[in-house]
């Protein structure tokens, strides 16, 4: 009979009350992304394993969880749960291209699956939050910048008591820098040692880029680049500094020139960096990359990330698709904000009013007062429990925030008094109790 | 390279306007749910598999899907996606009892999935909105009528353009009544044959009854039985009109009687019904039973159901947790209620502003405008294409359902003028327009 009745792990399972505050940072999430115009779309969980398997590699590939019907006696291995809202993304314009108005403003939040190895703050089933724009043929950097605006826009919501950074780059600026220096066959094997740099020391960066028979004065060259960072006017200084001629470098440079100048104009100013380290990931990106670090929580490592991808549906269609997009992974940004303290609301998740009724003859008139005050726009319960008067009030202060107690006295009242259980102040309501004639406990 | 892009069958996805449709319902399930005092919790979608098969059996068992991971061979059977929010519950509450108040009133909304066979109308992954009242040890019925009030409430503030009607009744009732008649050994099956009744003729349901070797006397005393419905008045003198003397069937009727009494006392007399047709499912409930229909499209079917069970975890623990719950299939809902068209809501998803600006030199003038918009609350999107103003004009009149044009002439401007496209009409803003003296697009 001893059941373990744990969720399993990798899995997020909360009490109410802090549910309650991962639901405000869902809602708050859900609701700047349609203030800022991105429309909301929600794919299937379960898709054909061949769509899944279009982009996915190493890793993923292996992470992904298949889904079977119990009584099929053989692994069919034709539908899986998505691992990331991009796939299903892809699938979903080429589907619906004659349906959607381009640029689509696109927003998704759901629930994505993974087959990770459960660790601490590691999970196999996550919240991600994404936006993205999807343009046909073509679409303006512009939208690079209205991405990261958002997802700050977005943060900055979230009121934490902490401030956020966002470290933009841009890969065509590597990409050239490289190019320049001729080692552009290299570019692969350098960005992913890049990627990694702040996970090791300054000196396992060198050996690992020296390893990949690189001179020591280029190695000493991309050190130095790596290192550049800034505000608009001092990282596109530095940028320019290096005096490099190479087409795709000046076109970077560019690009996170516009994005960093549209990010300061509207007010992001402190909260926006060039940052030459930013790589993301190493095949999907092909110009702006940004990732949202706290700066006083670094190990924390990145809260949000994204980036500008050539074409969004390359593996299901001949047409192209261009798109920015970024991603705020819910459950984990939830978990380490929970772990370190950093909401600034109301983590109490208590009711607005609960109506106590002393006895049966009360439950109507109870059922009542808490109907006018849902009216109201107020959430309210009643104690319908058959316990003693005391009971009931320690009930009641453990679900709201005020109390309204309904007994012989209050019925026919034109007003009623709220206590507050936090300040124990009372309140007047203008809420009338009529009595009913035929009450069902009378007899 | 043709990849077959639909989503696979069995699962809902809608175009943006759609599914701004089905967001709004869904806010509006849980806004209600919430304001009727109910918690929200949300558990793994994937469960230990000897979880679900505690309760699950027949059907429900063969409809499980199990996941695996695609690098293990062989189909390892031990986490499967949950097939309702009621076993997961039951472990929940069975592992955070020490975190919870009880009673516990919890809402649940999330998808589940169930590999039923596909055709039109049923899902495989579906969401299903549920709340409900875990007692410990004990549960008043009161809490039955919270229930059903709290889903009638849910259900009138979609604001359909068709009534909702709850039908009720009692296990107990139904119970009692057999054992007086000392057919109580045939229950179940007699419950079965009242449960299918709507959906064959009346000539079937008495064939089906004859079949199970009940006199016709009997059968008779059972088909009117079952005919028995009307308001409170109305159903319990007819039930006390059958003088039976039993103690189950009395209490149903008391219960019954009680929670009509607390419905129509809120004001909901025109939307319930005591009605001896309502079984819903064999073995689970034990009291009170419901099920709301649209009675304008009675081929629609049930829209919602529930009822009280005396024990939520008796797989899991001996500890006794007596419950009334309710379910909103929210996805077949959508479904059916779009199919016939009974929203009332605005179907068109469209933003409050958009703002175009005539060059790329307006760009950081119009992202200010469209921040100011959203400090004010408004949805606002920025026309960041670089395309002809006809062109963007096009696409601002698809996205929003007003537009601002910041041309060289609005830099400085200390009103702005917004056109509503739908009316033609121009509205004054109070913005100011900045001019950026650092153009980015300016030398």
């Amino acid at each position: 009979m001893k059941v373990n009745t744990s969720p399993i792990s990798g899995t997020q399972e909360l009490t109410p009350e802090t549910q309650a505050n991962f639901d405000i940072l869902k809602t708050k999430i859900n609701d700047s992304y349609q203030k800022h115009g991105y429309f909301n779309i929600e794919t299937p969980s379960i898709e054909r394993t061949e769509i899944l398997l279009a982009k996915a590699g190493g890793d993923t590939e292996k992470q992904i969880y298949k889904v079977v019907k119990t009584t099929e006696s053989e692994l069919e291995a034709d539908q899986a749960l998505r691992f990331d809202h991009t796939v299903p993304l892809a699938r979903y314009v080429v589907e619906h291209e004659n349906d959607l108005t381009f640029p689509f403003k696109v927003a998704q939040s759901g629930l994505n699956f993974r087959g990770e190895r459960a660790q601490k703050g590691r999970f196999r089933e996550f919240y991600q939050c994404d936006i993205d724009v999807i343009g046909r043929d073509s679409l303006p950097v512009a939208y690079d910048a209205d991405v990261i605006a958002t997802l700050l826009d977005t943060f900055n919501d979230f009121n934490l008591s902490t401030p956020v950074l966002a470290r933009i780059s841009n890969r065509k600026i590597l990409s050239g820098f490289l190019e320049a220096l001729g080692l552009d066959k290299k570019t692969k094997e350098i960005s992913n040692v890049i990627d990694h740099a702040e996970k090791v020391t300054p000196e396992k960066t060198k050996m690992d880029l020296e390893e990949l028979e690189i001179n020591k004065t280029d190695v000493k060259k991309i050190l130095d680049f790596i290192e550049l960072k800034g505000n608009r006017s001092l990282i596109i200084a530095e940028l320019n500094n290096l005096e490099i001629n190479n087409e795709t470098f000046k076109a970077g440079v560019y690009e996170l020139d516009q994005v960093l100048y549209l990010l300061e104009s509207v007010g992001l100013d402190e909260q926006v960096e060039g940052d030459m380290k930013i790589i993301r990931g190493l095949d999907y990106y092909t110009g702006t990359v940004f990732e949202f670090i706290l700066p006083e929580y670094k190990n924390i490592g990145s809260v949000c990330g994204g980036g500008r991808y050539e074409n969004l549906a390359g593996f299901f269609t001949k047409k192209s698709f261009p798109g920015v997009g970024g991603s705020i992974g819910l459950t984990r940004l939830f978990y380490v904000l929970n772990e370190k303290n950093l909401f600034n609301f109301d983590s109490q998740n208590l009711l607005d009013y609960v109506i106590i009724p002393v006895t049966e003859s009360e439950y109507d008139e109870a059922f009542n007062v808490a109907r006018r005050l849902r009216e109201k726009n107020y959430s309210a319960t009643v104690v319908l429990t058959d316990k003693k008067l005391s009971d009931k009030m320690g009930y009641a202060a453990k679900v709201a925030k005020k109390g309204i107690v309904i007994g012989e006295a209050e019925i026919g009242a034109t007003s009623l008094t709220a206590r507050n259980f936090t300040t124990g102040e009372n309140e007047e309501l203008n809420i009338e109790v009529t009595s009913n004639p035929e009450d069902f406990w009378a007899d």
